[in-house]
């Protein structure tokens, strides 16, 4: 019943340690340092070694310990055994932050009033108000319901799209690719919250921007990627910017992360650049919920959150 | 039953536009032109000049076209007719936005990340879950309940404080001199939305400061005041930023206003200013507001939030 933690790109000590602290007798080893393979039952992953799952002849399930799962989806070797994601209020509640702060600073206009605090400037200008502008949430599972919401009651016209057709109560859905046209027709702030998959890879380029409203209160279109790095083609949002196809931008995600420091990402006064810190798994609230899944799984119980790996989310 | 439109350093044209078309047969005036002062039953202000409202013999009543009534109350002219506090979901919106952007770019750290962008540095830092920040509100009219309701929504700790007991469901509630201490001591980011009064004139001052909590998630107290520039010491709180009884400020009003060019807190590194537009007066929703407060008068029926002369608000 060992549970092994890989992590890249992480500091693995924070999530060693609360592991250790609340596993009880049941033993964590930390990669590289596998020990004994055959031991392994479970594995604990953010962006794992290519290969390395396919090493333990006994696992029984693997949990990917932030949002999203294509960092384990693009193993070739992966093994067939359930995959879980992370669905964490906690979680949830930082990335609805996230995108709280972005659409307002888009929809409040702060790189102009900082632009003006900067040159000693006082004037106001004639912000529309929340319920003038419609921002539109790609991707409506728990992260993107969960934004909608907030959003919605600071007066916003929210709607959502998504895959497939879901009932959100009080939120507008648009589903599939025929609705597209439709649902960026009508958002003058678009949020990205989809998975990586194969259907969505580089969804966000030059002719999506192209279809979002032109007529907006905010006399343009703001672009927000809190998903994943490879949802973008960057010179597509940058020749977006440069042209006025978009007003604005908030990236928290990259095609290469980190962002090479060559990219005209960073400088432009359009743009926000976080480090992909949006939702941030914090390692003393994610790990309560792993390891109550692993009990509740060796009960007989089933796994909750498991992904269906014909959808890739 | 004519309506006198006299309003100060905003622009009256909208107004003006705005009441006649919705006034029906009614007159609307334009200040300084008055015409017959007689005629006049309704004065519709934004900072008066002095005197003016003694000179209409009959005037019914007044209506302050924006947050606060200050503008009004230092007048020692001011006739002993009603006084109408402007309370619109409008104006309640645009505040809400303004605090909840403002706790969350103190919140995320936004100078932070954006000084790293500046320097093309790639860098996460440990950032706290709103569930262990504390947000505390000076003011718990309608507009400070409105902003603690979607800061709880976002999971901050909220209480509020005010001059006398409240009961708000869901908030910590601290009232009048005795409890300030003990508010001040749980609150790592301090919103004032307090009306402008006698009792709170420069309430915002060094020892207050001194008495917010040092202990918070943050690394220390970040101020935001959305209410009177008259409530803030501004020498108070450069000291207490340079000397680090602060880490950050958001100021949308100041002791004079336009913040003159010479002052310190436009370059100041860890200062958000704004010209006072943190809820801009809509013409187009507060127009209706006022006109259906006149009728419903007319009706006899009784003018609602009508301002309490003794309190000041």
């Amino acid at each position: 019943m060992t549970i092994l933690l890989a992590v890249t790109g992480w500091e693995p000590e924070a999530w060693l340690e609360r592991f250790r602290a609340l596993s009880g007798r049941r033993e964590v080893r930390l990669a590289p340092d596998l020990g004994d393979p055959s031991a392994i039952h479970y594995a604990c992953v953010w962006k794992p070694p290519a290969g390395l799952l396919a090493t333990l002849p006994n696992l029984r399930a693997i949990f990917s310990l932030g949002a999203g799962v294509d960092h384990l989806t693009n193993d070739p070797a992966l093994p067939d055994v359930p995959i879980v994601r992370i669905v964490d209020p906690d979680l949830t509640l930082r990335m609805t932050e996230y995108v709280v702060l972005h659409v307002l600073l888009h929809h409040r206009r702060m790189k102009l009033y900082e632009k003006q605090q900067s040159e000693r400037v006082w004037r106001e200008h004639a912000d529309p108000a929340a319920s003038e502008v419609r921002v539109g949430i790609m991707g409506m599972g728990v992260l993107g319901c969960a934004a909608a919401d907030a959003l919605k009651g600071l007066g916003f016209q929210v709607a959502g799209w998504s895959r497939t057709k879901k009932a959100v109560p009080g939120i507008e859905l648009y589903a599939g690719e025929n609705e597209l046209p439709p649902f960026l027709a009508r958002t003058d702030i678009l949020v990205c919250l989809l998975p990586l998959t194969q259907d969505t890879r580089g969804i966000l380029r030059y002719e999506l921007f192209c279809g979002l409203a032109r007529d907006g209160a905010l006399g343009g279109p703001a672009l927000i990627n809190a998903g994943r790095g490879g949802l973008q083609i960057e010179a597509d949002i940058l020749r977006a910017l440069d042209d006025g196809t978009l007003m604005g931008a908030s990236l928290d995600v990259f095609e290469q992360e980190p962002l090479p420091p060559e990219s005209r990402l960073w400088p432009h006064p359009k743009v926000y650049v976080t480090p992909h810190n949006a939702a941030q798994s914090d390692p003393r609230a994610l790990t309560k919920y792993v390891l109550a899944q692993i009990e509740r799984f060796e009960r007989g119980e089933p796994l909750e959150n498991v992904i269906d790996r014909t959808r890739g989310y």
